[in-house]
């Protein structure tokens, strides 16, 4: 038995998601045909982090075991073979029993937000465009205020499938990426289901003035979803690495 | 009669370049169909420099001349009305007989390279992928040799509409944009049809040890055309500024 781990990165745009789903083209349906092809058998995956429909990823971790043959140039044939929106970075061979969900320590997500005035087709489906106003001492502030362990109902659909909703964040804070944007960087070790996009829709109304910081920082006592804001949309967040 | 300035961006991707041709998506053709509908008549737009199919701008300009009142808000009028895969930055007015061609002191051109193994869907149309050897201290050496006024009939096509070969660089040289984008930064006071990606494109021949820096440089003395290398792809090139 060999145990495989694949680093991959992708433009969430045309995909609905990570996780297969019949007759929707996903991240994961399109690796797993063309690994299928490659291995000449079906090999499920197995994933750090589910992204939803539109999110991107560039560093996604993803891990299968196999009784074949371990492929030669795996990374490659699986470019040569995959759609252009889907990239493989790595493909090593791991010990046999890696589990990209189970081992992963934290995982990283990235929120990019474009502020000025005119729109991108650079940044178009890439980053929020945000051509209000944003105090960005306040959503660093805000930032700041998630640091260490904290209990993330608000920031989770009232409905969802978590057990428990504490949450270890590792690091948080917002960085100038250029002149036009900016983007939140958060490492936790796990996160629930649109946690990030709660959050950054939050801040978003802290940093426009509608919310204080005070408040912010309040909610993350375990208040109740309606509490906090809008969910930012999908199409800035991206998973950008996963610690192991 | 008022004169206006518009600065523009756009991902080449989907244009058949600048310049209107009848039955071609181009950026001229959009821009003077959104601007007819709000200024209710046809205006022929002037432009700093006109971009092949696929070719991007960061910082094109325009400018156009109406006798009708001068229009409020026209960038965001333009933005509202016009494609995603272009936007107007400014919409200015400008002195009564400035013309973006005409009167253009230089322009600035970039082109970027992907230097990694596997191809990236972020930068995918939008920068050349080059999983090669790249030697930058030879692309360096290339570049450092254009500064000055040269004799660049080697770096346009045999067949031109050309009079004159001479071009002033002003400057000129690689920068590493991140871990894996390298891009060269070239200003002058015109470009000749495709000058910049036969450049480039002799440059990485360079960069991979197939022609020295001195055959490089040798060729800025008016060489015919077959003794530069190929013109490289047109997606890794952006009109980046122009200065008057």
């Amino acid at each position: 038995l060999s145990t495989f781990r694949l680093e991959i990165e992708y433009d969430g745009t045309g995909f609905r998601g990570w996780a297969t789903q019949p007759g929707m083209r996903t991240v994961q349906g399109e690796l797993e045909a063309a690994l299928a092809t490659i291995m000449g058998e079906r090999v499920p995956l197995t994933v750090a982090g589910r992204t939803d429909a539109g999110v991107h990823a560039w560093g996604q971790v993803a891990s299968f075991r196999t009784e074949a043959e371990p492929p030669r140039g795996l990374a490659l044939r699986l470019n040569a073979l995959g759609p252009d929106d889907l990239a493989v970075l790595r493909a090593d061979p791991a010990p046999e029993d890696f589990d990209a969900r189970r081992d992963a320590r934290s995982r990283t997500y990235c929120y990019r937000v474009l502020r000025r005035r005119s729109p991108s087709p650079f940044e178009q489906g890439r980053a929020l465009w945000w051509p209000h106003r944003l105090d960005l001492a306040a959503i660093e502030a805000c930032a700041a205020s998630l640091h260490g362990t904290h209990d993330f109902t608000a920031f989770t659909p009232a409905r969802n499938e978590h057990v428990r909703f504490r949450r270890d964040v590792l690091r948080a804070g917002w960085v100038e990426e250029s002149d036009a944007v900016v983007s939140l960087w958060i490492e936790a070790d796990a996160f629930m289901h649109n946690m990030v996009r709660i959050l950054v829709g939050t801040m978003l109304e802290a940093g426009s003035g509608r919310r204080s910081v005070a408040e912010f920082a309040a909610l993350l006592e375990g208040r109740p979803r309606e509490d906090a804001g809008e969910t930012a949309p999908a199409h800035g967040l991206y998973l950008a690495s996963v610690a192991y």
